[in-house]
């Protein structure tokens, strides 16, 4: 349990709670003294609740540590990520909806292309459209190995994921995928006597894959990365008696929200209009809604200052679709930073704005934006501390003692 | 100890430290943009404080946590709640002045009012007056029970406080307040069978109890609620090198100072004059000084704004007196918030200010608020390091390491 003292405080309420999550919010300036990109950006609706809000900073995992994606949100949702980890592969898969119990053992797949000798000649097999990929992993589909079953699906492009059932499996796997071409792909390795046996099961299926994909011309091999079984996270409902759904574009964030027992809502689009209006045609259903919006990292990847700050403004103007559901609590914050000015995720806290009209403390900010969150009335505290505050906000949690 | 890492550090030092508790402080604007109860009263004392000294905002147990005062105070004095836990009836005893020993089994008791088919019509026995339940408690004193002794107390109107001892007790006994009226009190139960003994004993005195009380109309049955034993905390004296008093109107702040060792103090009068002027009475004969204002917290539940604020201007005007006997260090702050606009305790941050002519690093704010405390050069810090920073700027611990 990520606190264990609150499910006794746990108060039923019909309250509902936003987290809108906008992947890499914070920034950096790009010349002395200018802004950073979500202070570039024009948010009359986010600085207004600014205004009516609270402000703060957050720190995703500990200070000076740059997160990933996964850890990052993990702490977001109040799942100190040096306590609980989540293998890559564990990742990928439930993010294209492929179940991970426990004691299964999912990985990442890569089509490469191989040359005559054997060596890696394409580490993403020329990244291979999704349409061609998507025969391909049929044909994996098709592969037998005696004693466990197999379960694949495509992701995107060049990547899939691929789930071993069966008895005594053990993750504790190396990667078979070099990082460098012109060198074979590597056999999958135990790195404990413990996974033996599920290594030699990945080898005879990775043997058999070769056979089926041969006459491939550019995806002709596969490597697997990130060998992991399922973390058994306690779950929203257990931890903090919430009824969680998930909105989100991207496989990833759907499968770290699905291993915390949020419902991943299906919608068609990819526009913050669109994520917005899934979320009220869930609205009746859930007590608590994590909205997840990812170009605003893809941008700061791209180094794309202006980019990022357009995304921002995108959020902001499809803003009063959410409004309009009225929430009691609404918490729009980061997973980390990805400034443009350095093209990665960075270790810097995170923008934190807290709206709840009817408990909210108002601190004297009036905009969105990293140095007004610096000033802000939360101050700066452990992304983890978000569920419990929202659960203040939102009135569902007892006196702790008399 | 609450911080092992400070009894070697400890100085002898003749300096003296007030903590200035006004329960219930913290509060919210009860308009789009106005003050807090804080920011609207009047406190040029307090101000001129803040502007010589450094303010900040502490959280009492948790973030997003509501405490009660009992942990709240804990938390105040340095011991997390969360480690050392108090029950109620162990409070409400000590604060009446009835000690609770290692093994003892303390409970709170209500008077009720049971109709002909022994249910409860009322559970607190219509507000009967302190002044018709003293010789009720005097009817309970006679109780015995072989082979153990109980002593009783009254607090206040319908409630008193009961310690029971002997041999082999256990306070592990649910209550026996059903909480609603139309049904008859609980029997006392154990939750273990370590405490079955204990229970019997207690259903002896309460079938007693309703004998001696049988012919009076209002007061004809009892209720125990919060059965608990001493908490066997480590004292003021050993964790901090402090010679500590209380200086209270109400029992249970009482109680949870004597609990950590302190001196409780007695005085009349129950104004913020009486208790400065109880202060310097005590003076000299103690280094440490904690004082509770209960009414911020009453007027907070009453939903009375300008009444609470009313009550921050009596402290404020009442501040000289206190400031005429010159302490080193004077800490002003509260449990934890009572916003008038909620009625009840809530999770907010607690205004902070820390004065120390010769040793508070001043920061630029010259207000005591909400708002003000957000900008504090001490910044949101738990309400558990108050104590140590009480002693450093007491100059009271020597450095860490050479």
């Amino acid at each position: 349990m990520p606190f264990d003292y609150l499910p006794p405080l746990l108060r039923t309420s019909s309250s509902k709670i936003v987290l809108l999550v906008m992947d890499g919010l914070g920034g950096l300036p790009i010349e002395v003294g200018g802004p950073t990109e979500l202070e570039a950006a024009r948010t009359p609706n986010m600085d207004r609740l600014a205004s009516e809000g609270v402000l703060g900073q957050v720190t995703p995992i500990r200070p000076g540590i740059t997160p990933g994606s996964g850890p990052a949100h993990l702490a977001l949702f109040g799942y100190d990520p040096l306590e609980y980890e989540i293998g890559r592969g564990v990742l990928e898969s439930v993010g294209v909806g492929l179940q991970v119990g426990r004691g299964d053992v999912a990985a990442r797949g890569n089509f490469c292309t191989l040359d005559e000798q054997g060596n890696i000649s394409d580490r993403r097999a020329g990244r291979i459209a999704t349409e061609e990929a998507i025969p391909l992993v049929e044909r994996l589909k098709k592969i037998t190995i005696p004693g466990v079953s197999t379960e694949i699906r495509h992701v995107k492009e060049y990547r899939f994921a691929v789930v071993m059932r069966g008895e005594n499996l053990n993750p504790d796997i190396d990667d078979t995928d070099p990082q460098q071409v012109g060198v074979p792909p590597l056999a999958a390795t135990a790195r404990s006597s413990a996974a033996d046996h599920t290594a030699d099961l990945f080898n005879q299926w990775i043997a058999q894959a070769r056979q089926v994909l041969a006459d491939n011309p550019k995806a002709n091999g596969i490597t697997l990365r990130g060998f992991a079984t399922d973390p058994n996270l306690p779950t929203f409902q257990d931890s903090y008696g919430l009824n969680a759904a998930a909105i989100s574009v991207y496989p990833m964030y759907k499968g770290v929200a699905s291993l915390v027992g949020m419902q991943v809502i299906d919608f068609s689009g990819e526009t913050p209009e669109d994520e917005f209006s899934a979320l009220a045609e869930a609205w009746d259903g859930y007590d608590f809604f994590f909205i997840h919006i990812k170009k605003t990292d893809s941008k700061g990847e791209d180094g794309d200052f202006d980019g990022k700050a357009k995304v921002i403004e995108g959020v902001d103007m499809a803003l009063p679709h959410l409004l309009d559901l009225n929430p009691e609590v609404l918490i729009i914050t980061g997973d980390h930073s990805t400034p443009a000015s350095l093209r990665t995720h960075s270790w810097h806290p995170v923008p934190f704005l807290l709206w709840a009209p009817a408990s909210a403390r108002p601190d004297d900010q009036s905009s969105f934006g990293e140095r007004a969150c610096g000033h802000g009335g939360l101050g700066n505290f452990p992304s983890m501390e978000t569920i419990p505050l929202a659960l203040a906000h939102a009135g569902r949690l007892e006196k702790f003692g008399a």
